[in-house]
Protein backbone atom coordinates (compact mmCIF):
# COMPACT_ATOMS: atom_id res chain seq x y z
CA UNK A 1 0.00 0.00 0.00
CA UNK A 2 2.61 2.56 0.86
CA UNK A 3 4.37 3.76 -2.03
CA UNK A 4 7.27 6.35 -2.45
CA UNK A 5 8.07 8.52 0.41
CA UNK A 6 6.82 12.27 -1.05
CA UNK A 7 8.63 14.53 1.72
CA UNK A 8 9.61 14.58 5.32
CA UNK A 9 8.26 17.53 7.14
CA UNK A 10 10.19 19.64 9.67
CA UNK A 11 8.61 22.45 11.77
CA UNK A 12 11.28 25.82 11.88
CA UNK A 13 10.51 28.39 14.15
CA UNK A 14 12.46 30.62 11.37
CA UNK A 15 12.25 29.30 8.24
CA UNK A 16 14.62 32.15 6.46
CA UNK A 17 17.23 31.23 8.95
CA UNK A 18 16.53 27.25 8.12
CA UNK A 19 16.56 28.19 4.35
CA UNK A 20 19.87 29.64 4.79
CA UNK A 21 21.05 26.73 6.36
CA UNK A 22 19.96 24.16 4.00
CA UNK A 23 20.82 25.97 1.16
CA UNK A 24 24.21 27.21 2.58
CA UNK A 25 25.46 25.21 4.85
CA UNK A 26 24.60 22.19 3.64
CA UNK A 27 24.42 22.76 0.38
CA UNK A 28 20.84 21.80 -0.89
CA UNK A 29 18.31 23.00 -3.53
CA UNK A 30 15.78 24.53 -2.07
CA UNK A 31 12.65 26.76 -3.35
CA UNK A 32 11.19 30.36 -2.99
CA UNK A 33 8.90 30.28 0.54
CA UNK A 34 5.14 29.60 -0.40
CA UNK A 35 2.60 30.92 1.55
CA UNK A 36 -0.24 28.45 1.93
CA UNK A 37 -2.71 30.67 4.17
CA UNK A 38 -5.64 27.61 3.80
CA UNK A 39 -2.65 25.01 5.58
CA UNK A 40 -1.79 27.60 8.16
CA UNK A 41 2.12 27.84 6.82
CA UNK A 42 4.64 28.81 4.71
CA UNK A 43 6.75 26.56 2.78
CA UNK A 44 10.02 25.63 1.57
CA UNK A 45 11.27 22.51 -0.15
CA UNK A 46 14.46 21.12 0.42
CA UNK A 47 14.74 19.40 -3.24
CA UNK A 48 16.94 15.98 -2.66
CA UNK A 49 18.06 13.49 -5.52
CA UNK A 50 15.13 10.80 -4.59
CA UNK A 51 12.30 12.96 -1.98
CA UNK A 52 12.05 16.17 -0.51
CA UNK A 53 12.03 17.78 2.60
CA UNK A 54 9.94 20.50 3.70
CA UNK A 55 10.31 23.15 6.16
CA UNK A 56 6.99 24.66 7.36
CA UNK A 57 7.18 27.60 9.45
CA UNK A 58 3.62 28.54 11.12
CA UNK A 59 1.40 31.41 9.12
CA UNK A 60 -1.41 32.78 10.63
CA UNK A 61 -3.45 32.62 14.10
CA UNK A 62 -4.37 28.68 13.05
CA UNK A 63 -1.75 27.08 12.09
CA UNK A 64 -1.34 23.42 12.58
CA UNK A 65 2.10 23.30 13.44
CA UNK A 66 1.49 26.08 16.31
CA UNK A 67 1.60 23.77 18.97
CA UNK A 68 4.63 21.68 17.80
CA UNK A 69 6.73 24.63 17.90
CA UNK A 70 5.67 25.34 21.68
CA UNK A 71 6.52 22.08 22.90
CA UNK A 72 9.54 22.14 21.02
CA UNK A 73 10.54 25.31 20.39
CA UNK A 74 13.91 24.83 18.52
CA UNK A 75 11.67 22.93 15.75
CA UNK A 76 11.74 19.21 15.05
CA UNK A 77 10.60 16.63 12.72
CA UNK A 78 6.93 17.20 12.10
CA UNK A 79 5.49 13.56 9.91
CA UNK A 80 6.33 12.23 7.03
CA UNK A 81 3.77 11.61 3.78
CA UNK A 82 3.55 8.76 1.69
CA UNK A 83 2.09 8.35 -1.46
CA UNK A 84 -0.89 5.81 -2.07
CA UNK A 85 -2.54 5.00 -4.74
CA UNK A 86 -6.12 5.45 -3.87
CA UNK A 87 -6.65 7.05 -0.91
CA UNK A 88 -9.99 5.85 -0.11
CA UNK A 89 -9.04 2.06 -0.32
CA UNK A 90 -6.07 2.42 1.76
CA UNK A 91 -8.11 4.89 4.14
CA UNK A 92 -10.63 1.73 4.59
CA UNK A 93 -7.87 -0.42 4.86
CA UNK A 94 -6.62 1.45 8.06
CA UNK A 95 -9.85 2.08 9.57
CA UNK A 96 -10.69 -2.10 9.38
CA UNK A 97 -7.26 -2.36 10.82
CA UNK A 98 -7.76 -0.25 14.16
CA UNK A 99 -6.12 3.10 13.10
CA UNK A 100 -7.43 6.12 13.84
CA UNK A 101 -7.69 8.57 10.98
CA UNK A 102 -7.54 12.02 11.74
CA UNK A 103 -10.35 14.85 11.32
CA UNK A 104 -13.86 13.34 9.49
CA UNK A 105 -11.96 10.47 7.78
CA UNK A 106 -12.12 12.05 4.88
CA UNK A 107 -9.93 13.51 2.76
CA UNK A 108 -8.59 16.99 2.64
CA UNK A 109 -6.74 18.68 -0.36
CA UNK A 110 -3.31 19.23 0.68
CA UNK A 111 -0.71 21.36 0.05
CA UNK A 112 0.20 20.12 -3.36
CA UNK A 113 -3.17 19.94 -4.22
CA UNK A 114 -3.88 16.60 -3.89
CA UNK A 115 -6.26 14.58 -1.91
CA UNK A 116 -4.59 13.87 1.92
CA UNK A 117 -4.91 11.94 5.10
CA UNK A 118 -3.22 12.46 8.48
CA UNK A 119 -3.16 9.08 10.61
CA UNK A 120 -2.76 9.47 14.66
CA UNK A 121 0.41 9.17 15.66
CA UNK A 122 -0.48 7.12 18.50
CA UNK A 123 -1.21 3.93 16.28
CA UNK A 124 2.29 4.74 14.16
CA UNK A 125 4.75 4.38 17.31
CA UNK A 126 4.66 8.79 18.09
CA UNK A 127 5.18 9.45 14.35
CA UNK A 128 2.11 11.37 12.30
CA UNK A 129 1.89 9.77 9.30
CA UNK A 130 0.45 11.53 5.90
CA UNK A 131 -0.97 9.71 3.30
CA UNK A 132 -1.37 11.77 -0.18
CA UNK A 133 -2.85 9.85 -3.23
CA UNK A 134 -0.68 10.98 -6.17
CA UNK B 1 26.49 18.30 -0.74
CA UNK B 2 23.79 16.57 0.45
CA UNK B 3 22.37 13.94 -1.44
CA UNK B 4 19.91 11.56 -1.52
CA UNK B 5 17.50 10.89 1.52
CA UNK B 6 19.36 7.14 2.84
CA UNK B 7 16.72 6.81 5.33
CA UNK B 8 14.53 8.22 7.96
CA UNK B 9 14.70 6.80 11.40
CA UNK B 10 11.44 6.00 13.87
CA UNK B 11 12.70 4.92 17.58
CA UNK B 12 9.76 2.43 18.50
CA UNK B 13 9.55 0.90 22.31
CA UNK B 14 8.42 -2.71 20.63
CA UNK B 15 10.18 -3.35 17.15
CA UNK B 16 7.86 -6.48 17.00
CA UNK B 17 4.50 -4.85 17.24
CA UNK B 18 6.34 -2.03 15.23
CA UNK B 19 6.87 -4.33 12.02
CA UNK B 20 3.49 -5.82 12.40
CA UNK B 21 1.99 -2.08 11.84
CA UNK B 22 3.97 -1.47 9.11
CA UNK B 23 3.87 -4.65 7.43
CA UNK B 24 0.52 -5.36 7.72
CA UNK B 25 -1.54 -2.19 8.58
CA UNK B 26 0.67 0.11 6.08
CA UNK B 27 0.97 -2.53 3.49
CA UNK B 28 5.01 -2.24 3.16
CA UNK B 29 7.82 -4.32 2.93
CA UNK B 30 9.75 -4.74 5.96
CA UNK B 31 12.96 -6.79 6.48
CA UNK B 32 13.66 -9.28 9.30
CA UNK B 33 14.94 -7.83 12.74
CA UNK B 34 18.70 -7.62 12.94
CA UNK B 35 20.60 -6.91 16.24
CA UNK B 36 23.41 -5.05 15.72
CA UNK B 37 25.17 -4.60 19.70
CA UNK B 38 27.75 -2.61 18.57
CA UNK B 39 25.27 0.18 18.11
CA UNK B 40 22.82 -0.46 20.89
CA UNK B 41 19.68 -0.82 18.55
CA UNK B 42 18.16 -3.98 16.87
CA UNK B 43 16.59 -2.72 13.42
CA UNK B 44 14.21 -3.43 11.05
CA UNK B 45 14.16 -1.92 7.20
CA UNK B 46 10.89 -0.49 5.52
CA UNK B 47 11.73 -0.69 2.49
CA UNK B 48 9.76 2.07 0.28
CA UNK B 49 10.26 2.66 -3.75
CA UNK B 50 12.49 5.20 -2.74
CA UNK B 51 14.23 5.41 0.46
CA UNK B 52 13.52 3.47 3.85
CA UNK B 53 12.50 3.81 7.30
CA UNK B 54 14.61 2.34 9.53
CA UNK B 55 12.88 1.50 13.07
CA UNK B 56 14.87 1.21 15.21
CA UNK B 57 14.42 -0.43 19.64
CA UNK B 58 17.16 -0.18 22.17
CA UNK B 59 19.30 -3.17 22.64
CA UNK B 60 21.58 -3.27 26.15
CA UNK B 61 22.54 -1.15 28.49
CA UNK B 62 24.06 2.03 26.59
CA UNK B 63 21.30 2.21 23.54
CA UNK B 64 22.06 5.87 21.91
CA UNK B 65 18.02 5.72 21.54
CA UNK B 66 17.22 5.00 25.51
CA UNK B 67 16.73 9.02 26.70
CA UNK B 68 14.64 9.40 23.50
CA UNK B 69 12.74 6.65 24.55
CA UNK B 70 12.00 7.98 28.20
CA UNK B 71 11.36 10.87 26.76
CA UNK B 72 9.16 10.09 24.13
CA UNK B 73 7.63 6.73 25.39
CA UNK B 74 5.50 5.56 22.27
CA UNK B 75 8.54 6.46 20.40
CA UNK B 76 9.12 9.12 17.02
CA UNK B 77 10.85 10.39 14.50
CA UNK B 78 14.62 10.20 15.81
CA UNK B 79 17.18 11.00 12.57
CA UNK B 80 17.40 11.50 8.82
CA UNK B 81 20.37 10.00 7.23
CA UNK B 82 21.25 11.91 4.39
CA UNK B 83 23.70 10.44 1.68
CA UNK B 84 27.48 12.46 0.52
CA UNK B 85 30.22 11.37 -1.29
CA UNK B 86 32.99 13.04 0.79
CA UNK B 87 32.21 12.84 4.40
CA UNK B 88 35.26 14.48 5.27
CA UNK B 89 34.95 17.62 2.87
CA UNK B 90 31.11 17.44 4.22
CA UNK B 91 33.04 17.93 7.80
CA UNK B 92 35.15 20.19 7.01
CA UNK B 93 32.16 22.63 5.16
CA UNK B 94 29.62 22.16 7.88
CA UNK B 95 32.40 23.04 10.90
CA UNK B 96 33.36 25.80 8.80
CA UNK B 97 29.61 27.39 8.75
CA UNK B 98 29.38 26.79 12.53
CA UNK B 99 27.64 23.67 12.54
CA UNK B 100 28.40 21.39 15.32
CA UNK B 101 29.88 18.01 14.48
CA UNK B 102 28.76 14.95 17.58
CA UNK B 103 31.38 13.27 19.32
CA UNK B 104 35.38 13.45 18.37
CA UNK B 105 33.98 15.22 14.84
CA UNK B 106 35.51 11.73 13.35
CA UNK B 107 32.95 9.55 11.20
CA UNK B 108 32.25 5.98 12.69
CA UNK B 109 31.44 3.26 11.02
CA UNK B 110 27.36 2.99 10.70
CA UNK B 111 24.67 0.16 10.76
CA UNK B 112 25.62 -0.05 7.43
CA UNK B 113 29.32 -0.17 7.59
CA UNK B 114 29.96 2.92 5.73
CA UNK B 115 31.80 6.41 7.56
CA UNK B 116 28.89 8.67 10.02
CA UNK B 117 29.19 11.44 11.10
CA UNK B 118 26.03 12.93 13.68
CA UNK B 119 25.15 16.86 13.65
CA UNK B 120 23.79 18.52 16.38
CA UNK B 121 20.35 19.05 16.57
CA UNK B 122 20.24 22.38 17.80
CA UNK B 123 21.98 23.67 14.75
CA UNK B 124 19.20 21.91 12.50
CA UNK B 125 15.85 22.90 13.81
CA UNK B 126 15.77 20.36 16.23
CA UNK B 127 16.31 17.61 13.74
CA UNK B 128 19.55 15.13 14.27
CA UNK B 129 21.16 15.10 10.68
CA UNK B 130 22.96 11.76 10.17
CA UNK B 131 26.02 11.88 7.10
CA UNK B 132 26.72 8.60 5.73
CA UNK B 133 29.62 8.33 3.00
CA UNK B 134 28.17 6.06 0.08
Amino acid sequence: MLGRVNHIAIAVPDLAAATTTYRDTLGARVSQAQALPEHGVTVVFVELPNTKVELLEPLGADSPIAAFLEKNPSGGMHHICYEVEDIIAARDRLKAGGARVLGDGNPKTGAHGKPVLFLHPKDFDGTLVELEQV
